[in-house]
C-alpha cells in the first residue's frame, strides 16, 4: 500500500462530514477548525537546523492551516519525541515558548516519549482554531474566479538550499525556510470573500493542482505573475527555470485563494497569478504562451510527486 | 534537560487553565476534553505486534484518557509515520477502521509522513471528547475517601511478557496487553460521584502516587485487595512478589478513582483497594502490615521511574 493508497484507504474510513473527505487542510467540528501536522528530522527539517526554529516551524506550519481557513488559534497539543540530547530539548522549549507567545497560542497538553537510540526526531502538533463565519475549503473555486497568492513564492526553497550549503544568499531567504509566517490575519480578512483557500506548503503548482482537483475546475497560472522576492531575483535571476523552481519548491506557507469579489485590504501583498477555467486541471503559461507542466509539481512529505 | 525537566519546562509554558497544569490526562476546552498520545515501536509496542492490534492500542490508549474524565468520544486526528511496508500499513488501516467503528469515533483528519529508512514506527492520535457534566481531575482526592480500581490489574504486564516470549499463559493476558479496553461507559457513570479519577497506564502504584501528589494527600493501598485475574493467579500465583509485579507493570488502562459516595452500578468490577490519607504520598500495606515501596513504581515512556 503506497502512501497515496493508504490515504485513499483512510478517506474511505473518514466519512464524517467534518473530515471534508480528507481533501482539506483541516477538519471541522462545529465552529472549531482542527489540524494535526507532524515534522520529522531529515524530512521536514535538517538535523542541523536550530532547535528553536524547528519549534517555530512546528507551530507555524499548523497555524498556516488555520490561517487558510480564516480561523483564530485557540489551543495546541504537542507530541514530542525526546532523543536524549538535553541541550537540544532545552533550546527547543525556548523556541516553543517564544512561538506560542508570538501567536498567543496556549499549549494545553500533549505527550512526550523517549525514542529508541538513533531514531529521527519526530514532532507532532494538533492546533485548534475557531472560525467566526464561513470556513472556506479547497473545493469552492468557480470558473471565472481570479487566482491569487499572498506574499512571495520560492524564498523558502532557496532558503533550504542555503541551509544545505548549496547556495549563499540573503538572510531573508534562510528565514523563510526556517521561520515560516502563517498568514493568520490575511486569512481571517480574506475568508469571507474567497471561493476557495488553502496554504501553499508543498509547492505552488502541486497545491494549485490540488485546489483545481478538489474544485472540479481548471486553474491556469501565469508564471510571469508569480511574485518572487527581490532577494530571490538577485540570487537566481528571473528566467523560466528560476520561476519554475520557485513554483515547485514548497515550504512557502503563503495563502493560495480564488475569488470573484473585490479584495479587502490585507496586511501583506496579494498578487493575481491566474484564473479559474472550465476543467482541465492545472495549466501554466507565460508571456510566450503555454508551458508544459514540469514532471515534478512540488514536494509531498519529502518525496518527489508527480500530479496526474 | 532530562525528560522530567523538559516536562517541568513545558508546565511553565502551559499556563492556560485548560492545561490543568499538565497534571491531568487531558486538556479541557469548554465542554471538550482533549488528549494526544503517541506510541512508538520498541517503546509502547513490539515490532512483531500485529499491526491491526497496534491500531487498536493507538485508539484505545487515547480513549482511556477520555474515559477517565467521563467524556464521550467525538473525533480523532491521526499522525501516521509510513515506513515503507505496504502490507503493514494495509493491516494497520484495517485495524484502525475496526477500532474506530467499535468506539464510534470519527476520524476527521491528520497527517501521514514518510520516515527515513530504519526509523521506528511513530504514531500519534489526538482524541476529542465531550463531557456532559463535571470533568474530574487527578487532583480532587480528599482525606477519608475510598480508593477504587476498575477491572483487574497486571494482566497486560503478563501479556507483554508473553508477547516477548518470556512466559506462556492464557490468551486473555496477551489480549490485555495488545487490545486494552478503555472504560468509557464506567467513566461516564462514575464521573459525577468521584473526587478524583485517572486511568492506570504506567502502573497502579506510580499512577496512584501521581494522584496523591496532584491531590496533596496520601493514598494507602492494600496490596492484598488489588484485583488480579484468575488467569494471572494461575500463571504467577498470589504471593507478594506477584502482586507487586502486577501493581507496577503498567498498560492496564483501568480507572483509578476516589470517592466518598455510594457507587452507581457500572458495567465492570470496581474494587476498593485503599484509602485516602492525610499527606504522606503513597503507602502500601497488606495483611502483614506496611510494605516498603518498591524502587520502581511503574513505567514512564518505556523507562523505569522512581517516584520521589
Amino acid at each position: 500500500m503506497a502512501e497515496a493508497d493508504f490515504i485513499e484507504r483512510l478517506r474511505a474510513i473518514a466519512t464524517h462530514p467534518g473530515a471534508r473527505g480528507l481533501n482539506d487542510d483541516v477538519a471541522v467540528l462545529g465552529d472549531l477548525v482542527l489540524t494535526h501536522d507532524m515534522i520529522v528530522e531529515g524530512v521536514h527539517f535538517l538535523a542541523n537546523d536550530p532547535p528553536a526554529q524547528i519549534a517555530w516551524k512546528l507551530v507555524a506550519v499548523n497555524l498556516s492551516d488555520l490561517a487558510a481557513k480564516g480561523a483564530d488559534p485557540v489551543a495546541a497539543l504537542m507530541g514530542y519525541a525526546l532523543t536524549g540530547d538535553e541541550d537540544w530539548d532545552a533550546a527547543f522549549a525556548d523556541g516553543l515558548e517564544e512561538a506560542l507567545a508570538h501567536f498567543r497560542l496556549p499549549l494545553l497538553g500533549g505527550d512526550t516519549v523517549s525514542m529508541p537510540a538513533g531514531a529521527p526526531r519526530t514532532l507532532g502538533l494538533t492546533a485548534i482554531g475557531r472560525a467566526s463565519g464561513i470556513i472556506p475549503s479547497r473545493g469552492g473555486a468557480m470558473e471565472g474566479d481570479a487566482v491569487f497568492v499572498t506574499g512571495v513564492i520560492g524564498d523558502a526553497g532557496l532558503g533550504l538550499r542555503i541551509a544545505q550549503g548549496e547556495l549563499a544568499g540573503a538572510d531573508v531567504l534562510l528565514a523563510a525556510y526556517r521561520c515560516p509566517q502563517p498568514m493568520l490575519e490575511a486569512g481571517r480578512v480574506l475568508a469571507p470573500v474567497v471561493s476557495a483557500m488553502m496554504d501553499v506548503s508543498d509547492g505552488l503548482l502541486i497545491d494549485a493542482a490540488r485546489m483545481a482537483k478538489a474544485s472540479g475546475v481548471g486553474i491556469a497560472i501565469d508564471l510571469d505573475a508569480v511574485p518572487l522576492s527581490a532577494e530571490a531575483l538577485t540570487l537566481v535571476g528571473d528566467d523560466r527555470k528560476a520561476r519554475l523552481a520557485a513554483a515547485t519548491a514548497g515550504d512557502d506557507y503563503a495563502l493560495l485563494f480564488t475569488s470573484s469579489k473585490p479584495l479587502p485590504p490585507i496586511d501583506c501583498q496579494a498578487t493575481r497569478i491566474g484564473s479559474v477555467t472550465r476543467g482541465g486541471a492545472l495549466a501554466l503559461y507565460d508571456s510566450q504562451g503555454k508551458i508544459p507542466l514540469p514532471d515534478r509539481l512540488g514536494w509531498l512529505h519529502g518525496q518527489s510527486v508527480t500530479f496526474s
